[in-house]
């Protein structure tokens, strides 16, 4: 069974309970997009999704990339819907018109992300930076060089890679040792090796568009020294660029995708922004990129979970307890308490992780297009963003993950085989745990570098407004309370013990994540529609099995204080 | 890096945290078994598996098994290894010596598994089955049978299987179909399909032995209706069964295990017991068969911790915080709070459930060698094997999954690439959370077949028994105490409320399991010698970050329980 966009349930999210038409008509830029509109792009998209995308996602798997001699041939079949795909205009959707784009609000992309990353998370970390790499060229590149390149990568006619790994820095980006010497001509050369490069080299478009950190010679240690450059696969004459694929990973799963190391052997190239601000030059697409992670962990889940339940709803073993005698010799899957556990614990997550994704999105729409007409409303959607995407995209990974394998497990001895694959799913989403920023260093970003950094102000002031948005008497009122307070106590406790916030900065996130997942369940249920067993299972569920964890982090972290005071901790 | 037998802290553990010694010799069978001979019998498997099973870990994940016309080749190296495994004896470790054992005890046996799984679980399924099948074949084969096949399968000469699963009878065994036909001879034709039958077809034994359920044309449906049959790939007179091997299943790990489709086309066999009785005959062995699967939980984590610990005291990356300047350019990974908190909390797992799962070898030996001499000092043990196992099986099966997991995430990037071999280890740890009953049997089994069943009773006093031998103030005493006042309103909703302990029987398994890791630990910390560093710190990680997963267990059960009073559960 290939994966199923959910078009309905995506819909009744976006338009239902968060609304989002008339959120996205208050912002000039679509006051022509309308709710009929977006549904029309959504199934569009969803049949492209079904059609082309998820049908390639087994031979992704098992035939995976080959390499040969510094050449990457992919799937069978990924190149043609990669072709496809572009010339359909959908890596443009939410680029601007002035570059090639379609105009359309962040919010679509991130459905039609949601989905391509469900149906075949390999096949899409293809395009997945090609958004990113549009965003950096257009702000930080020299007119020549968006030019070249602006219109190529907006609409995704080539593809284009993020090079920021070396065999010594992973998260430490600081370490990297690549080097940049400039040219007389103002070019750059460009010498080092980068390694876990998605897409660094495939035959999926007919150039591929590099965008690396290295360090100019005269810059200091550390990650201030770093500076971003463009390296084309292809010059603009034609000729070949004097960048290598050395070799592909084998990995865990995600088969699909070529991860490589890529040498730069004194390759031409030219800087993207000021000489020492590489860094910045690319963190302003990182509210998106960790977006689309979320996205990938929401989209991997439904996978999974579609899977688990179109088989719990096929197979009967033994009887489930409190069904009466029926005529069948057993009782279906779905119909066992533990496995009725397992399929609404997830769906929770799911629907959950969607109200609050979208919602992100749209925050992003809101920063961008109010930046100018009402910057204390862009500041606000970028607080939003700032505070609540390295939670989604933690919390979400880390389900995608933990659900995918209780999902996996409803199928007993069959899910373990390929043949029915909910393993690959489970094999594929692990990497989005570790990649776009580790989730344990997510954590420390929310902790560490928001809350902690404003005395928990931003934060407090964020969980006020939901908590406000809560029915009277609700209990996620209570937890909001609960959460401000530790966080009080954090920040009081904090100066004095250095290690205690990156000890508990995992189960901060994870309280922070539950309440927000309450609080999208309860706009959830304030929505006409909503009071039918489709919604209310899941919603029990987060209530019975996956709220309780939230009294739970805030007690180790209360300890953890208490330690800290006590002097027990050095 | 491969796996290092950790002979010291098995040997701590067996002989200082639990004086297996003392215990054993306390028991006829094994007087002349002293603390020299056992530590010699450790270290020579130790070198067994380091030198000839752990180098063989890589290659049977990336060559795998192959089918080819009904035979299957294992990978490179497994044959030989097994004709060197058997040929010294290690299968018959604990057999009888009248059958060709060696008449040693279960926990010796214990710890052999435990790193054999460790340092290679696909070719440890071959000779897992071995034991289970041994006393099966000495406790309900006629006499002619035993001539033929007990000695063969006590060394290990011949491999065995369990033929259980059929394509639509998976956790659900009263539904398999496969039918025994008598015929004038007193032997059986017996027809069908089995799958998932590891090792049903390979190339590391000269004959291979499967134990089959199938039922007589006369039986009743359901479990009742199954016996045990005996089909061996080659008659006694040489010629080939009509036993085939149909395919092996392509799987998310294990690669080194065939997973066997085996057809038995009008199979010539005998019985194994009496008729209808063919569950119970298998169930002998299945407490030893779920203690090693527990075992292999056990191994697999501190395979993968062993991973993650050499990693992170290798690789630097980034300022950790506590830690002052010093003259290397970032620190090392293990000196972050994030991943010492990874590896702590799974070294408490590993160490805690060392404990617990010698122990429960050591009531395994008492309650067979005991059972004549001492029957009450026997029932005590049994008790101890029949409620303790489950909670072993099920909840250490997990752990090396997700702790397997979250050591692969202090590799970062690198833990998902195949090169670094700890990926293998967690999607070959996956299938141990499915087979020999999948967890969640495991917890309806504990919860609903064996405490409710005799009011808490049986539970209770061991738990009582532990409690008391915590010292006076120990938290865990209260625990305990929770547990029992939890344990009671179980019983007195239970009767009312079908669903209800099959809705909570995971969270039940899950406290049970926390309060023996927190006993096992109390253990630990009473020996001499553990008041250092090595075990200091996984019993910090154990109380800060572990335990308090109890209390939210026990809330989710509570609260579950109070709605199934309110009448809010139809």
């Amino acid at each position: 069974m290939n994966y199923q966009p959910p078009l309905e349930d995506s819909r009744f999210i976006a338009f239902d309970v968060l609304q989002a038409d008339r959120a996205l008509a208050a912002l000039p830029a679509f006051a022509e997009v309308d709710r009929d509109l977006m549904t029309q792009v959504l199934e569009e998209a969803g049949k492209f999704v079904a059609d082309v995308v998820a049908p390639l996602q087994t031979v992704g798997d098992q035939v995976g990339c080959h390499f040969e001699q510094g050449r990457v041939t992919t799937p069978p079949g990924f190149r043609d819907a990669y072709q496809a795909f572009w010339q359909a205009g959908w890596p443009a959707l939410s680029s601007a018109p002035e570059d090639g784009g379609q105009g359309l609000p962040a919010m679509l992309e991130a459905v039609l992300y949601e989905m391509l990353s469900a149906a075949n998370h390999g096949w899409t970390m293809a395009p997945g930076l090609l958004h990113g790499a549009y965003e950096c060229i257009k702000h930080h590149a020299s007119d020549d060089l968006k030019a070249w390149y602006l219109q190529k990568v907006a609409t995704g006619e080539w593809l284009a890679t993020m090079c920021l790994t070396e065999p010594h820095a992973g998260s430490d980006l600081g370490l990297a040792r690549t080097r940049a010497v400039p040219q007389p001509d103002g070019s750059y050369r460009l010498t080092g090796t980068k390694i876990f490069i998605s897409g660094g080299e495939h035959d999926l478009s007919d150039n591929i568009v590099h965008l690396v950190l290295a360090r100019l010679p005269d810059a200091p240690p550390g990650p201030k020294g770093l500076s971003l450059f463009l390296v084309p696969k292809f010059m603009p004459d034609g000729s070949r660029s004097a960048v290598h694929c050395d070799r592909i990973e084998e990995k865990m799963g995600l088969h699909g995708s070529p991860t490589c190391v890529m040498r730069f052997d004194d390759a031409s190239c030219w800087i993207v922004g000021e000489p020492g601000r590489g860094l910045a030059a690319m963190f302003i697409m990182m509210n998106a990129a960790r977006l689309h992670v979320a996205l990938q962990g929401v989209g991997l889940l439904d996978a999974a979970w579609q899977k688990a339940n179109a088989y719990s709803l096929e197979r009967r073993q033994m009887r489930a307890p409190g069904r009466g005698k029926s005529a069948a010799e057993a009782d279906l899957i779905a119909e066992h308490p533990a496995m009725r556990r397992i399929l609404d614990t997830q769906r929770a997550w799911i629907d959950g992780g969607r109200v609050l994704a979208y919602r992100t999105a749209l925050e992003l729409d809101r920063a961008k297009h109010l930046a100018s007409a009402d910057p204390a409303a862009a500041a606000s959607a970028q607080r939003w963003c700032s505070l609540i995407t390295p939670v989604l995209k933690s919390a979400w990974t880390e389900q995608a993950f933990a659900g995918g394998s209780a999902c996996l497990q409803v199928l007993g001895g069959h899910g373990y085989v390929s043949e029915w694959g909910i393993e690959q799913i489970v094999r594929d989403s692990r990497v989005a745990m570790i990649y776009e920023g580790t989730n344990e260093i997510q954590a420390i970003d929310l902790l560490v570098r928001k809350v902690l950094a404003d005395g928990g102000q931003g934060l407090s002031a964020l969980l006020v407004d939901l908590a406000a948005q809560l029915p009277e008497g609700h209990a996620g009122q209570g937890r909001v309370r609960r959460l401000e307070a530790v966080t009080a106590t954090l920040v009081q406790a904090a100066p004095g013990d250095a290690t205690l916030p990156y000890e508990v900065a995992d189960d901060y996130l994870r309280a922070v994540a539950l309440v927000l997942l309450d609080w999208a369940w309860a706009r959830i249920d304030a929505t006409p529609g909503a009071q039918v067993p489709r919604w209310q299972a899941p919603r029990q569920a987060l209530v019975r099995h996956v709220l309780p964890e939230f009294e739970m982090r805030l007690r180790i972290i209360e300890s953890r204080c208490a330690e800290s005071r006590e002097g027990a901790v050095a």
